[in-house]
């Protein structure tokens, strides 16, 4: 559990950056070199290695060397447990109002039967 | 387009901080005021405060002072942009497996028939 929130601070951490999401959104297409991503950012190289370097310690972001080429993929699992934290938040928000929806209605249908027959229930 | 980088760094921002993840949980389940923000974490009021603040400048979290009591809640449309940043880099990174995946399926289909009477395309 700990290092679950350990992971999900540093995800979002990593995601927090325009230009790390730029590199993730290029690695959504396939596999990439350190300067391939690099390209489309007016940075030096060396700040593009410690980007990537935040998006591996994240988990987002894993990198092999072959040679004298480092390739970077993505980690679809690390994407996928900052997808769930926020969907679960965003849907116990949308049930809770479906409730109150739900609730509102009832009373809206309940009032006007004050002279019902029906007594009330008591706990 | 630059407000909605600058609105999804200050999202991501806001959501990397353990503390603040927690108050948006409780949030998730309904209003709340400031210091029932704060009760479950170990504090000081001005810190709970200051959170709040990063959340609302997110826009992730709005409040409405009535009396001397602040009261916060949800606001949805954050939290959707930031999870439809994520799930839409996440699909287009599945898109690519589906795809590789009929590529090698093809590929295997093909291999046996190297006797084929059919000439290779030739460019």
């Amino acid at each position: 559990m700990l290092n679950q929130v350990a992971d999900l601070d540093r995800v979002f951490q990593a995601l927090a950056d325009p230009g790390r999401r730029l590199m993730v959104e290029r690695l959504s297409q396939g596999p990439a070199s350190v300067s391939e991503l690099g390209r489309p950012l007016a940075m030096s190289l060396a700040a593009v290695v410690q980007h990537v370097q935040v998006l591996e310690a994240s988990g987002l972001v894993r990198s092999q060397k072959v040679g004298r080429t480092r390739t970077c993929s993505i980690n679809p699992a690390a994407l996928r447990s900052a997808e769930s934290w926020i969907a679960e938040r965003r849907s116990l928000w949308e049930r809770r109002l479906d409730r109150l929806g739900d609730y509102l209605a009832d009373s809206a249908r309940s009032t006007p039967r004050l002279s019902s027959d029906q007594p009330e229930e008591q706990q």
